[in-house]
């Protein structure tokens, strides 16, 4: 099991790029996920509550929803440090197909860093979810906002 | 209350940019649907949580989760056309804070269509996401691959 | 607060027109009952979720689903004598808006016994549910096989 | 996959007897939708909440909450005119159990319309469920009345 | 299936030690459950929510919580008297994992009655929770204290 | 807002009594997890759940369920450390009743290191749950088991 440090406290000037941390194969998507994530989004599609539609198209059984997904591996590397702000997604893609039993690896890496004003740096991480056989799922560019070092 | 009337079976040659299409008012973000998403995602940050700390902190209150709000908005516009895939989203982005009792507005938009490849074409749709008083909350475009019209 | 003595295991013999049962205002229908509710049935209807569409009608603010109101109240009296077999429901009706914040009591009565066969009798319960200030809210008859007495 | 198509904004005299509409295997009732029904209504009888009890029993297996089969069948077919309201339900029979994975084919038809005062006209339904091999799960009367033309 | 009787109404003259009461097999925890009290508590450890990381324990696969099983065990043999307040726990163990399917009996009994002042009367519960096959999963003992009969 | 730093990868003889750790304020009791904890362990008790019952009773208004409290704290201080066993607890008191809207601090303390055998250790924490005001809500001792370095 990976370690479940994350980021904290920092400024813009203490983070690098190539950082990176990986939350390993700590959560299983299951049947109860997708109800109840049907039921919160409001998103029935049949492709993710019926056994039957489900079975009968390309992906032969029940998949996820994407943004079930996304919000999961989201939560489980998202920064805690509180200097810094989310400002968006990029490039979010549903790479393949999320059966029920997928349990997601999730690496985050920071792949740009650079001024964006006076008081605050844009540092842009991409995620990438994975498989416990190692195939990408998922994956997204999460760009955030951190404070400067007060004086630089 | 907007018609709920979405695409249905259609070709990529039946799809024209400007088309839109609006859910008006028809979901209010509550102190459960945030609880509910807590649990789901696993994303219990204070800003969420605690209305100490989202009461002392610059939103006064506690906001909705940034991916509770696209979730839901994507369910209710999303295109149930059964020859149209989702490919990702781009510029996702959380333009304001959504406190507890915000009820959404979503507005969808089609602003690119372009050939693919032989057999498919791509439809590039603008999401919007309003409050009640006309606000914009989140913003995102959706890129989706339509089959085309066979012999054409 | 009421005893939630219910019926246990009795025959047909046993039971008789006008006995009667009442729960009294153990549960308040919330907010997050008619979130979860809607998540559950997939019945999003802007009267349950949208304080502005259900504002602007005549009901004033959010009702709770008919069917949420009928299933807590079923919960609430229903028989667990192991000898009676649910055949079914009459004359379900939903009298009067349920808003959020209202308490339910629940008063069960029998209004019909008679034989049905010679191994089961018909035994129809009349459900009535109230508000805290005893308008009604919900009526139905439920409808009941019990087992006769070997050798009767 | 049935058409999502519903009545959407008519008057009581564009209603025709025999009309039927249908959707088609869209929602498996699984696990998580008993333990949330339960959660949700109360009702944890030992049918649907233990394999040890339910194994023992006649159906041999868990079953649904037949007001779950019944809420999630009327979500999928009801009525969404904003001319027309629920008048309530008549012969809700609950005719087969419903094991866990039974996947829900819900058809509604017209049997009845005639009208009910100067105003309004008075429209029954007839839901049937049934599941992937055929077999009838539910039935009910779903009565409603509905906005007349003016000036008929 | 056990009765579902539990005390009612009674003062603490009226309770003696060796009275026990058995909730028997009426409750299997699903992983439906697991997944809804990770969310609740905001306990997502992986000996819950990973099959990968489950599997490769001790444990041989996903467990549920210990605290689910207290919650779940409590709820099924709480005392509903009104003269009674809970005073606490003690000798909280959780003696085996439960691993999803387990379907579990409760046992509770007086195991010490003794007077805690002039108004009170102390009552200890012993909770045993087994599996389906007789083995103890956890132990615990109630504290509560009861109202005395007035004039003695 | 408290870091959330825990306990990692430690033996038992780098534990120290006095060493202490306090989750400051990030998490406010809801209506929506009292009606999803009494979903969850089927305790519907109407202190819980009816704003009629528990208004007229000394509480003067709906409370928490005790163990939804001891849950939620549990899961945010207990440690995270893989060398560390929960063994159970003791002396778990509900101090003071719960309302909604209560926001939870919870401290948790070493207060006993001891050899239990060769290659464990005995780590007792106190844990103290107190509102927004300081006011002491839930106290327990949790007991665990931690590995000895080897070759001590």
């Amino acid at each position: 099991m990976s370690s479940l440090t994350k980021d904290t406290d920092r400024y813009f000037e203490e983070i690098e790029e190539g950082e990176s941390f990986t939350v390993d194969a700590v959560r299983t998507i299951t049947e109860a996920d997708i109800v109840n994530f049907a039921g919160l989004s409001g998103d029935f599609h049949p492709y993710h509550m019926s056994t039957t539609v489900a079975g009968d198209s390309d992906f032969g059984e029940r998949i996820a929803h994407g943004n079930l997904v996304f919000s999961v591996a989201e939560a489980l590397v998202a920064d805690m440090n509180p200097r810094s702000f989310s400002y968006g997604y990029d490039s979010l893609r549903f790479v393949n197909p999320v059966p029920i039993g997928t349990t997601l690896t999730v690496h985050r890496e920071v792949v740009e860093t650079e001024p964006y004003n006076d008081s605050l740096g844009r540092v842009v991480y991409a995620y990438e979810v994975e498989d416990q056989a190692g195939t990408t799922l998922l994956a997204c560019q999460h760009i955030t906002l951190v404070e400067r070092q007060p004086g630089e």
